[in-house]
């Protein structure tokens, strides 16, 4: 197989915009030519994420509408839906397209609004991701999705509330360090506590808001890379699935899914969990990122809780995570996450992270879930 | 690149069903298991097409879904939405994954359920494959678009309505020999010519059916299909894409990303339109069917209207087009699609297509269309 390698990265302010999402993207898309030194016409296929645009912004089709947007409406696009990991799978399926020798230079990026719609409907929209027969109508949506994940934490492990507030606490000061993030304000461990439940054990800081966004990265064969400074090489990226309905999931506090995309990842670049320096992970929830530590060999199973609480996954700690900001900062524009997580790993990776840097960060690693921890993507980047 | 092979199809009855779209595809994957002797374990990926399951179904994330219907679970998935292509697009995306020798044993397929909200819905969401800011504000659903169409071929090449018709009265005349078709009845000239107009110049018996179904194939790489029978090589498999917008496309009676990617398609191939034995083309419309003859190359511009008229896309004639039925007739549960036309392309070549067996084809094509013609995907097939 082809090495592949990001040459261009580009991502929006995450928050609340009054553009379309193919406007958003273009924004990034844009960004990153420039950041790659390409012209528009040098894409040769457009691998595009987008999840609830047919429900905010009655949409579907996406690629092909933000391909024109772009200017560059003749080349291949697909849109992928893997719920909130959708343009994590755009990435994926476009390493392998570059991989098979069929393209050189592929755009890659995803983007969501999603702001532009009561909080309650995008609440029932992304609840689409969970299944509609038999979740749908008991009325589940993610909050309790992941309260469900937090209780069965915290009985066999003994995690608390407030060691999932430190992550919350962690990922808002790192966001500070992000001009990109939406919120840029420090809490305290008080702020996240008092905080009105959401959805028991999980409370309004524990979960993490409702953005707009764009966000893109360009992939290049080693070939081309090679003519380009600063290329972050593909060392790994894999998927894995699991059951869709929670009732059929034997233990709600592991996700199964990260574990074995996390595996095959590392296989792919022959790493250990050790040999990673920086990570962005899926921080949807609080508990999402202290499961996510443990099922990607950060901490053992059990131990991310205690990791958040002794501040190891913070910046200028063990193995620093979410140095973006995270989703529950930074903000989770939900098809432009994937994306979004790239280009952080990127730019630590190219030690370009100004404030927020991970002093020597060689290997970086990216880790995206879809809906009710039924789609998992890791990959795995490295520098020369 | 690594050759790959369709070594399993299987199809559900086109029609009105009671289930959900994950169960219609798990029938048809079923059957694809059984045609290609493998167990479900066998299966190392699941690439999946569904285009309205949000609105209809209020499902998203529906690749999980339909892997956990099929016992398949764990198996990475992804959902592909390139509108009416995106079962194609799926396919299409699967081969890369196999030349890049990722994986040897990929399901493709999709499903669709849209007959369970009443048809003014089902045209709303088809409709949101157009542009949300500047057609569907206007009223622009799928039969205005392609009344458009018909209206330019008419004006430029002087197609008449009777020739579209003819199109619909061969359609159906196939869809009578196909056990899986939506509908199984003959229709006459006077039949479309005296239906109510949809969308002038169309007519009722201009339009392609709403329908439920799903779709499934079975791609392995040489070696795998080097030890099952009949295998169906892919030749060649392009996508391209156009302007979204109606208004930014020069001129409407022709569509260019069909020239694009058939292009892309032959040359792949190392073919010709002449080398064509059958054809499953994409007739969500009749005039549809007769650019995309002209598109695809098997008869000049303008004169596809003639040939319909003439016989020589139906049973018997020179080049046969849409033997299943087509869209017309065999329905077009839009996510199945791309995968249904590869089902009967493979049924011709391995010459199991029974009453309406195409006598000794070698090569088939299929093309599938989505939304305001802006995506393209062509796909050519042989046999040893």
């Amino acid at each position: 197989m082809r090495r592949v390698a990001v040459i261009g990265v580009g991502v929006t302010k995450f928050g609340k915009h009054d553009r379309t999402s193919a406007e958003l993207f273009a924004e990034a898309a844009r960004d990153a030519l420039i950041d790659a030194e390409l012209s528009p016409s040098a894409v040769q296929a457009l691998y595009y994420g987008n999840v609830v645009g047919s429900e905010t912004e009655k949409q579907l089709h996406t690629g092909p509408q933000a391909a024109s947007v772009l200017g560059i409406p003749t080349v291949p696009t697909t849109r992928f839906e893997t719920a909130c990991a959708s343009s994590h799978a755009a990435f994926r399926h476009a390493t392998m397209e570059i991989a098979a020798g069929v393209s050189d230079i592929i755009m890659v990026g995803g983007a969501e609004r999603v702001l532009n719609v009561p909080t309650a409907e995008s609440t029932e929209y992304f609840a689409y991701a969970s299944d509609a027969s038999w979740e749908q109508t008991l009325g589940l949506t993610f909050p309790g999705v992941f309260a469900l994940v937090a209780r069965a934490h915290m009985a066999k492990y003994g995690t608390t509330e407030e060691q999932m507030a430190h992550v919350a606490v962690k990922n808002h000061r790192h966001g500070v360090l992000n001009p990109k993030a939406q919120f840029r304000k420090e809490i305290t461990l008080d702020t996240v506590m008092t905080s009105p439940y959401i959805a028991d054990p999980l409370k309004l800081y524990d979960c993490c808001p409702f953005t707009d966004g764009g966000a893109a990265v360009i992939l290049a064969s080693e070939e081309v890379a090679r003519r380009h400074k600063r290329p972050i090489w593909v060392l790994g990226s894999a998927a894995a699935s699991d059951y869709m309905l929670l009732h059929d999931k034997k233990d709600l506090s592991r996700v199964p899914a990260t574990e074995r995309a996390a595996a095959a990842a590392y296989r792919q670049a022959g790493l250990e969990p050790d040999d990673v320096d920086v990570v962005e992970l899926h921080d949807c929830f609080t508990i999402a990122e202290i499961v996510a530590t443990e099922g990607l060999g950060l901490f053992e199973p059990g131990a991310g809780g205690i990791a958040a609480e002794k501040g190891w996954t913070s910046l200028g700690g063990k193995i620093p995570v979410n140095t973006s900001g995270g989703l529950k900062a930074k903000g989770h524009p939900i098809g432009a996450t994937g994306a979004a997580q790239i280009v952080e790993i990127v730019t630590q990776l190219r030690r370009e992270a100004g404030q927020r840097q991970v002093d020597g960060a060689k290997v970086g690693l990216t880790h995206t879930l879809g809906g009710n921890t039924a789609t998992v993507l890791v990959s795995l980047f490295g520098r020369d």
